[in-house]
């Protein structure tokens, strides 16, 4: 008997995942029907899952194996009481890949000081060598799936790279701490810090007044992680006394960010659109298409979310 | 009986190198006595060069055992008929990391469209998303040291990496060509090419109005080799007409690139201050002082460049 998958996001969504996940299911050799909705929520095995799409009470589905996200961040579902099945996150191979670009990208961005040549085309031969990524230490605050290929990317380069979490991890070459002691230690030794914990009640504000002022003068912040993990007004004090040099955020409280908000017109703020963590359609199928397979075999899921930390 | 070491480089170099050196050479066990300039020539047992010094005519050393150079690029000495000995170009690691950190750092800001956040911080969210580098051609022309490092961190970032280079070579993962079938190959695939070839006769204008013609619409040029591999007329005419999209440029025929040169105002292109390739004193007296310990016990040279084929 097929299997059947509700797809439950916002419609554009549906558009570019209909073809290619159909397919993925077909190629772990699972029969399923795919569609945005059933008649009978009772006949449902698996819901696709992305805020903004029309599933909110799931006590209907009673027939209901797992919850798949095709989101990395479920702050919008973790908390959802009607869900009593398995609930996976979204790993994307495709996810993870632009991420590491984007903040390789950006971080070097900064350590060579494109920007004095990007807008100082004027005739004057500068010739400020900078320093070597071995001599530069970048902090990444957050040690999931994401943070981890950061780091390992980063260090690959040649950056010292220290990491925190809030368990204490351990990752070949990464300085690694973890608890208040740890947080504050990789904030005053990094020139760059990069977010990229979960949003949750614990991590709102992470990068508050006082955390901000133990980073080192001038250092930059760059946020692909979640918008609430920095507190906006100390931020944006912080850039204007000169204490921080530099701001780079892919994510906000609001999005898209309004028009009027501050940080469009900060000099000393680069404001990208949430493109650091897009989930491509073709990897992120892969993933639900596995997890379906391993529902149907009876294994184990990949990327469980554990409903008590919040992720 | 202390060998005796020559430093036939401008003064600015000497300034940043004395101490270094003399620490390095000491550290490698050998007694030296290290100055810029000897009564006797007869005396000297290595010369350590770079071009704007004073050694040119070097037949007065007639003790000499080689010439060390400083310089990546050997064009400002491998013609000069008077060195006898063997000369060894320098292959510092640090002047390796610089050089993939720079080469790397611009990629991903051409990959990734950097500049339209950098300088469209207008309130407008565009929420384009880049390709991956899984899905991004980088060309690298020259497969020495410095391409070799590019092409293998690119590699590892994801990117399609295609290299050319004069003699056949094999690098994993890197689609390796070779010949002038090979570099239309390599031109007509890249999205992205960076010029890492030596600076002589027979790669001068590698780079011309043809080969220009190949690339694809829209591409980039990276160069942080040497000037006179691009016809600087053919590239800006190639920009004019929107064939190429864009130009980063790290050295030029002359240096400073003069102020009213056009590249300076030209929209298309960003001049940097030929930072790309920078030796670093502490890295590069390692190797100079590794070669003088080999030349002393009687050990084969590092990194002796083949006059025949001009590096």
């Amino acid at each position: 008997m097929a299997v059947n998958v509700l797809f439950a996001a916002h419609e554009d969504r549906w558009r570019e995942y209909r073809d290619v996940l159909a397919d993925a299911i077909k190629a772990v050799g699972v029969d399923a029907v795919l569609q945005t909705e059933f008649d009978d929520p009772s006949v449902v095995d698996y819901v696709v899952f992305a805020p903004n799409g029309p599933a909110v009470d799931f006590s209907p589905f009673t027939r209901l194996k797992a919850v798949l996200s095709l989101w990395a961040g479920v702050e919008g579902i973790v908390s959802n009481t009607t869900i009593q099945v398995p609930l996976a996150r979204m790993v994307d191979a495709g996810l993870t890949a632009g991420m590491v670009e984007w903040v390789t990208g950006h971080i070097l961005r900064h350590h060579l000081g494109m920007d004095l040549h990007i807008n100082g085309q004027d005739g004057v031969w500068r010739d400020y060598v900078p320093p070597l990524a071995q001599d530069r230490c970048v902090g990444i605050l957050g040690l999931g799936a994401l943070g981890q290929a950061c780091a390992t990317t980063l260090h690959g380069l040649g950056f010292n790279v220290c990491g925190w979490s809030r368990r204490a991890k351990s990752i070949p070459g990464i300085i690694c701490e973890s608890g208040q002691d740890g947080l504050k230690t990789v904030l005053q030794s990094s020139e760059i810090i990069v977010l990229l914990l979960p949003d949750t009640p614990d991590t709102e504000n992470t990068l508050n007044a006082v955390r901000l002022s133990w980073m080192p003068n001038g250092a930059v912040i760059i946020n692909p992680g979640r918008g609430p993990l920095i507190d906006d007004d100390a931020l944006l004090a912080a850039l204007d006394s000169g204490h921080i040099g530099h701001a780079t955020l892919d994510v906000f409280r609001q999005e898209p960010l309004p028009p009027d908000h501050p940080y469009w017109a900060h000099p000393k703020v680069t404001v990208t659109p949430h493109i650091a963590s897009e989930t491509r359609p073709k990897t992120a199928s892969e993933v639900i298409a596995e997890n379906i397979r391993r529902g149907e075999a009876g294994e184990p899921f990949l990327h469980l979310v554990d409903r008590d930390a919040g992720y």
